[in-house]
């Protein structure tokens, strides 16, 4: 039976149609119709304190979003079987022709924590996150050999070192590359602090993450409340 | 430089400093400090017009969502390779211990009717969307032999049908079905329907997709305006 | 004909003859009758700057020295091929029967340099090169997840990182290890700079490297003219 | 904690400083700052009795000195792996451009007894020193085909043989035998009596070892005492 439901859930989507679905109601409508046209795809983690249209305060149709653990991107390889997140970044480059690629890590990465405390023995935090977060090997490595972050917060060089890795490992997929030469495709790297909720921003040049430049200010807790 | 980062998507964060992230300010500071406990796992679709946490009109730390194309989830293998979706369940169940997983669905899904348009030659929709959407199979399979929706809508019924062939998936992973006997964890089909904002939920039972029940009214978008 | 010989080595073993082999004369012939039987084995750099007998002072009969480029150990494996390290490794342990193993880094070792430089492409150093400073990989992975050394001097870190997991590899053959847990072998870290003439040894608990604790003092190079 | 590093190694570290490391203090200092540049490459056995620095009596920077069991060079090959000798051939030869290379056999070698001992089951010596001894094979056939020395002694013949098969191995890589062509290179073979202390210089026309030219004379123990 439909009634064993999460009762919250059920909850939940009643004030969405009460309070949040009514100022996109039309733009649904439209977007059912016409469908979508989002510009910007994002790539960033299930982490539950983590929502790409959260933190962009986006709405319908505006963010094709791939979720994953750890948001990382794999390298381009012919092999056979599923690549979720490579169909998806192929659906959105090639189908939906997105103009911006957003990779979103976040403070307090329990897949980048798993990989950090079972580098020599990675299965050991199971045999599927064993092997995807070794995704992150070549970005450990390649952070040990020429960090470029603060190093006394190994979680948080990690963290952003993945960023840069699925980063690297985006421009490896040729359909990506050829529209990054002609300038028709832009990829982008971010980092969220969940506690604060400050977005950092990775300059392309120098590979440093920095304030994200708004005029809108983090409130205080105090102030919040 | 970071300042090529999209203008929008920045405007949209400013947004999100002054008005989004006001009611949970506190809820993030808590959440970082003592991790996050989701008791619910959405797998639902990158579309940019379904957002489980504007469905459900959900908060920070309540859903743990995996995001791929036509939320779909391969069965359990034990081959090597990163399997994205299958980490992600790993890490929700046993790492999280959620206690509900929900499969979502949605009208309109581009990576459904890819397949079904290509059902023939799927790797014509491009060859990680292809391999990706084969898992769309048996769904098919199943729903040819036995038709259960009123399949005047064909992309609709394989919309629904794609669900159930996830939450079949779910339950061949050993970690689940251990959990599904002992009843700590079930697993639910939802439906959203993008135009009218309509949610159905699957009937465990008859295995069809029916209204959510809840006081709320969808409104009509006149009344939205 | 054997006089196209370097005339600087000719010269070298003239002095050889003259100055350094007198005080070991005797010890030499003892030792052609006899046989070796060091009880150290020493691993260290092809480095011209670096040599286990100088930084020792060790004469004729103490050291057994394999020297390859960055004293790399592979870890155990039983493939085919030559295993040029290995075999040392196994003629020392269960031949020479020795009963210390010291792997021995350095400053501005150039193996070291060349794979910080090409993490991503280490073949790009030479096929055989890239191949084996691939066996730092798991040095940089485990020192990126959780660095104890001040990582401002990332070069020196993977020095120390290098001879970490040379150790680690080390205790992977099953004869090494039958010998460790007896206690009738000792491993032992050092790093030596090339350029002060410091010697560091490794502390096997904390795994930090500090200066060798002896009484005699590092001349300062005015002095030493 | 460092101080079961074995007490004469530190006390040898001690003599280093004191007596060894004065006459280079300086040299070292500008090696450290200008890095390596030597111009010949030796390969000679791990033997505790044979140190290349010490035969041709050469100082921090001169030697770029690679130690295996029975100083062997393995023949080019292109499979995987990792090949520690040819790694160190290559980064000598493409790296640093030396001019020479030297491989040093010597009396009493262990790694050619072992192989005469066990010519028909090499891996009774143990798995890898059997591997690594089977490169003795070729020399071991060549020397049966056309014997060029006097095998009263079949473990000298051996060990000229085993130098004179290094030799050829060495010229089987292409970057080795461009050099060899264009003259900016040159292979030498060298022998060591670790008794006398008589060093044995390989014509490479005749093949033959010869003592090598010096006007210093090898004294006799008692002289030495």
């Amino acid at each position: 039976m439909a009634n064993d439901f999460p009762k919250h859930l059920v909850a939940g989507y009643g004030r969405y149609l009460t309070k949040g679905s009514i100022r996109h109601r039309e733009a649904q409508e439209q977007l059912a119709i016409y469908g979508q046209r989002p510009d910007v795809m994002v790539i960033s983690c299930c982490d539950s304190r983590v929502t790409p249209e959260g933190v962009f305060h986006a709405g319908p149709g505006e963010l094709f979003v791939v979720r994953n653990v750890a948001n990382l991107v794999p390298p381009y390889e012919e092999t056979d079987g599923q690549h979720g997140t490579s169909a998806a970044l192929e659906y959105a480059v090639r189908v939906l022709k997105v103009k911006h690629i957003v990779v979103m890590g976040h403070a307090k990465c329990g897949g980048v924590h798993a990989f950090r405390e079972n580098a020599n023995a990675p299965l050991a935090t199971g045999a599927f996150i064993g092997r995807w977060i070794k995704l992150l090997e070549p970005a450990a490595i390649a952070m040990a050999c020429m960090p470029i972050d603060r190093l006394d917060d190994p979680q948080l060089a990690m963290e952003y070192a993945g960023v840069r890795q699925s980063l690297k490992n985006l421009a490896t997929f040729p359909f990506v590359d050829t529209l990054l030469r002609s300038g028709e495709l832009a990829l982008h790297g971010a980092w969220f602090d969940i506690g604060s909720g400050e977005l950092r921003i990775m300059d392309r040049v120098s590979g440093k993450f920095e304030p994200c430049a708004t005029d809108a200010q983090i409130l205080p807790v105090a102030a919040a409340e």
